[in-house]
């Protein structure tokens, strides 16, 4: 099998659990978080800065880089990590997230989905098969099963046939994916509805993926409602498998993740919050155009001892940022990817300790959050 | 005296000399070119960067941080080197191009210049007292008088009055400048009039000044004039000090001008075309963007050994600068400078073996310049 979760220790408080994930390119360290490369780089950064901040994984979007620069030409220049100088595990997402965001542009079949490009209007089609040949070309340790991320609000109707639609796909994805050294994620569907996500989680089990991920949440809807989900859909997943939660990033919601027994999570958030001037820090977030810092001679956070945080003051940040100089959202990035990576290092220590549940509060508390 | 430049060996067959510039943050190399950071930063660029490319110093200019961030808060901040976290030599400009610049937004007297913020609107005075009083306050190693860039073209009557204004005006920066460890340039102007250049190199050079700088070139004037200019106006300077030849930085000029007795170069050239997506190469200048690089997996430069080129495929760069990902102009603009300041090795290492005239034909011929 081309990746294998080693458990280590399982909380006996929470369902969190401390493994570590073995692929063709090393081994994670879990619960892990993904910085996300979309376009074959994570945005502002080098390979040597991610490893730098302690990334052991990426995500990259098979929808733009079919796009562009198309996924032939990565495989010909060796496969995506040769192509981005990045050595490391990188999972492929299945393109389904981004061509059914495409509203009026795109219509849907059993067989995939028709849609026009955002570059240059040219119509094109990606179903379960050509999503996979397109992962297989670039080469990603985990490739994901085509699905449709059902939107939320979605009526019962919707939800449902849109689910069994997924996992039909998933059978085809699962059939075409023909290469040793990758593994593909069936995505469990099923929108709000407990019923549809237990089938969903059932019918996807029956199908022995190496791996799992939970769908369709963070989304749109209130926090507790996918909260509510993890907590009937997990169990259901096959223990001894990796369990990644799609798109969510945020630090509360990374902890609640980690306490339902997830173990991969991936989200645009940190880099995208940082572009714009935004900060996590472990007092909260904090926006660096404020007028506030512009004499502030300390670090973004005290606390951080990120390339940032040990060589520049807020005042220069800002600065930076405001003159909309390219450093600026390096130095955000950089502070923000490590942030989240840190806070998943101390998640791994607190479930080593088992003191998951008292590392939530003291966190939710120091960051501002009503726990 | 707080900058001193020591000639290591004189060309016989050539003005070019190698030299060492002591300045209070260091020694520079001489011949060398200047990289621009503008507004505090070297865009794109860290200074860990910088330095691992072989940058010795930097130019910063003063208009920019007079009106953001403000010169009193980089002195709160403990002054420019530490405040953009570079510890090695800072050149500031006296901010006299940009003022000059704005047109109609700014009204000249012999006091100094009234303008208008290009940022805000607002009106603000800048004099030679002010631009001095601005770079104390920067605290850069060396700074530069405050002068008028004369136009090209201009009529001789304008040309004579504006240098003898700059006289004045290198007169009442001298005065004005009490900073012990930062050094003041005086800048040759008088247009493209022999009889002005050599007035004004005159002129300046009885005021002592611990180093000179050419100015009012590559403004527009075709070279073999700039080149006539420098004929005639680098040998009234003082031998033993320190000549910078300002604005100039395409690698045809930065070896014109060390034959001509030039010492150090700025331009922000290299990193403007790099943000462009245009690299200069051995063999001369490469538009990355164009439609033959999309499949060409060798380097930018297969004589380079820049990060960029160690570990990055031209389809890769191509890809990027396409795509607007913001480590496409972080890699040209590292081969960019490293191209440069390794021309500048090259060229010293010339100069200590005097086969300067030998290196400029072998130059021209790859790079595809009439020698």
């Amino acid at each position: 099998m081309a990746v294998m979760l080693e458990i280590i220790k399982e909380s006996k408080r929470t369902k969190a659990r401390l493994g570590r994930l073995h692929t063709p390119h090393g081994t994670v360290d879990t619960p892990a978080f993904m910085p996300v490369g979309t376009q074959a780089t994570v945005k502002a950064m080098t390979p040597e800065e991610l490893k730098e901040i302690g990334a052991q994984i990426i995500l990259s979007n098979t929808y733009h880089l079919f796009l562009r620069p198309g996924h032939e030409l990565v495989a010909e220049a060796g496969g995506l990590h040769k192509f981005m100088h990045w050595d490391r595990p990188i999972l492929t997402d299945s393109g389904g997230f981004q061509v059914f965001s495409l509203g009026d542009l795109r219509k849907i079949t059993e067989e995939g989905v028709q849609f026009r490009s955002h570059l240059d209007g040219s119509s094109l089609f990606l179903g379960p098969e050509q999503a996979m040949e397109i992962q297989m070309a670039l080469g990603s340790d985990i490739a994901m099963a085509f699905d449709e991320c059902t939107p939320y609000p979605s009526s019962y109707e919707y939800a449902k046939s849109s689910m069994e639609r997924t996992t039909r796909w998933a059978e085809r994805c699962l059939k075409s994916q023909t290469r040793q050294d990758q593994a593909v994620f069936g995505i469990v569907q099923g929108g709000m509805y407990r019923d549809l996500r237990e089938q969903s989680a059932r019918d996807l089990s029956s199908l022995n993926f190496p791996g799992y991920a939970v769908g369709g949440l963070s989304v749109g809807e209130p926090k507790h409602m996918m909260y509510e989900v993890l907590d009937y859909t997990v169990p259901l997943l096959p223990a001894g498998k990796p369990r990644y939660l799609m798109g969510v990033g945020s630090p509360d919601c990374l902890i609640e993740g980690v306490m339902r027994g997830i173990d991969m999570f991936d989200c645009v958030l940190p880099t995208r919050i940082a572009r714009n001037g935004t900060v996590m820090t472990s007092r909260g977030k904090l926006v660096i155009r404020n007028a506030e810092h512009a004499r502030d001679m300390g670090p973004l956070d005290p606390q951080c001892d990120c390339y940032a945080c040990r060589n520049y003051s807020r005042a220069y940040i800002r600065h930076l940022v405001k003159a909309d100089e390219i450093l600026g959202l390096r130095l955000t990035t950089i502070h923000n990817l490590y942030f989240l990576l840190q806070l998943m290092a101390e998640i791994r220590t607190a479930i080593e300790q088992d003191s998951l549940p008292e590392f939530r509060q003291e966190f939710f508390a120091r960051y501002g959050y009503e726990p």
